[in-house]
């Protein structure tokens, strides 16, 4: 029986369009090695592949772990996949990616049993597990980031639906005669939400002349270079613009979220991704507001919370793939 | 052991606000027996217990069953309510029905194991296990008609979420700049597709002087008689303006669907209620329209059907709460 530290790792591997961040994840659920290498993402899939395969060797070496010590690799992605199949159907970012059964190709390189999974749903479950939803049996989970992504944890395990391509709540519309969504529907929340259309909101408030701001300050008068970072940067130095637009997103998510929770009554909100560290003042406006937008009775009484397994989220949600509840008893 | 052809029949009762409707249904699965009596909805909570006991009774002297060949009472009721603590929280249209125990009360008064749930999970679950959605896993289920409500199954089983609020799909909003619904909240789907919302919708369009139109006549030029049944009429009529609003309708619902299939990937959408009875036509614009209303893969191949259990279905739903899967395996 394995008796050191690392006894039952786990790899986790979090496949992104700029970057493949890999790491080995110890029994007490930490990430005990990492290696980041960048996503080959105008390369062919082999390449992809080869670069997948290069962060694992590199995870093997670094750690000096004996084979028999490791679980599993856990592997997450964004956009469509199969996970019963474990199968990558597309991924944003990565053109040449698009049906490609990794599991299969990590399985017969590594030997180790392999498991597949989106990468806010597998987000969700860490953050159900061993984040801010600890002791929660349904958690509703979203990264608000460059897009917007969802997971739904019932019972302590992802809900998949029936071909394990729910919960993109990041695209369900708030206003179906809204602005056009990077995925070419009107009104998703991501449109109204996200890090690029907050920045592009501010962008047009500033050219709109609504008079001086402290947002212009910080990008030397450059608006192209506006991005939530210094919108959240004024409003810390009490910017009323910057305020405005950060408590408007908080509208805009507590719309959203007031129909979720009328919808699936979750224990816990948890919300990571860039946008979640703005911290109290985005999160004040979206609590104080969430209850007006649900008919759901008991909607003020539901947390929202921001997540806290912020910078490695992606390969512990891999990891976590391991820990999941295989019934609707606690396992864990 | 019961031995008769009613042996395990179950009592269903369903709390409308202009009726309550209480069926014996057999194993097999059919109403054997009614009593319909009229809610008396301005009466005291005690008037409004006894009207349901005098139900019972009714079914009970008519079917001249024993009462251990009786597995229990399922009742339904609107609006919300705590299933698991058997409490009606409000009921709407009955005013002094609030904070009901009336599992406690039904139980001390017959004797029966007693189950209470929404009307529209009920529903929902009856057609997953005897209706449309026979076969499928995880089922849709949408009541149109004076109000729009919904019930998710997962796994064959009601989702409840924490507090048994979940599934108020009918209160997502599509437009938070959009009418004001019922209740109170802008732009939820109730407030666009629901029967008073597509007879408003009419009303608007043939005061503004669309011109001629043959649902005018079957109202006798009367705008305050229009409702769905008119519209529906003229447009088997080939009135234009009645094809237009059911087509309008139908498009209202796809981006309303469009987006629970994104979120929750079902096997299969069953509508039910009044507005289902428009058949093929509704159908019809609802299934070309939602796939482009969804990011869901999957979403084109998404069957959209009719609910099939029509007249009897809060009846059905009542009696389905003893024969729901108490775990994920497939009980039935």
């Amino acid at each position: 029986m394995p008796s050191s530290a690392e006894a039952n790792s786990i790899i986790g591997i979090d496949i992104g369009g700029t970057k493949i961040a890999t790491g080995l994840v110890s029994r007490e659920f930490h990430v005990v090695e990492r290696a980041i290498l960048p996503t080959p993402r105008d390369a062919s899939a082999e390449r992809v592949l080869e670069q997948i395969y290069r962060s694992v060797d590199a995870i093997l070496q670094k750690s000096n772990i004996t084979k028999s010590d490791i679980t599993g690799i856990g592997v997450v992605a964004p956009g469509p996949l199969n996970p019963d199949a474990g199968v990558v159907i597309s991924a944003p970012n990565i053109p040449a990616f698009k049906d490609i059964p990794i599991v299969e190709h990590l399985q017969g390189r590594f030997g180790f049993p392999t498991r597949l999974e989106n990468d806010a749903n597998a987000a969700g479950l860490a953050e159900a597990l061993f984040g801010s939803g600890v002791g929660h049996d349904h958690v509703f989970y979203t990264t608000v980031s460059t897009g917007i992504g969802t997971g739904i944890i019932i019972n302590r395990r992802i809900y998949h639906g029936k071909n394990g391509t729910a919960a993109e709540g990041g695209h369900v519309t708030i206003d179906f005669r809204g602005p056009v969504c990077n995925c070419g529907r009107k009104g998703c929340i991501e449109a109204y939400a996200s890090g690029p259309a907050l920045a592009r909101r501010a962008k047009e408030r500033l050219a709109g002349c609504e008079g001086r701001s402290r947002i212009l300050d910080l990008v030397d008068g450059d608006l192209e270079r506006v991005t939530p970072v210094e919108i959240s940067r004024a409003a810390e130095e009490d910017d009323p613009l910057a305020i405005e637009l950060i408590s408007e997103t908080g509208e805009y998510l507590a719309i959203w979220l007031g129909g979720m929770v009328s919808l699936l009554d979750p224990d816990i909100v948890v919300i990571g991704g860039g946008l979640s560290l703005m911290g109290e003042r985005l999160f004040s406006a979206i609590r104080e507001r969430l209850p007006t937008y649900s008919i759901n009775p008991f909607a003020k009484d539901v947390p929202v919370v921001p997540a806290r397994l912020q910078r490695d989220v992606g390969i512990l949600g891999a990891a976590a793939l391991f820990l999941e509840a295989k019934t609707d008893e606690v396992l864990i």
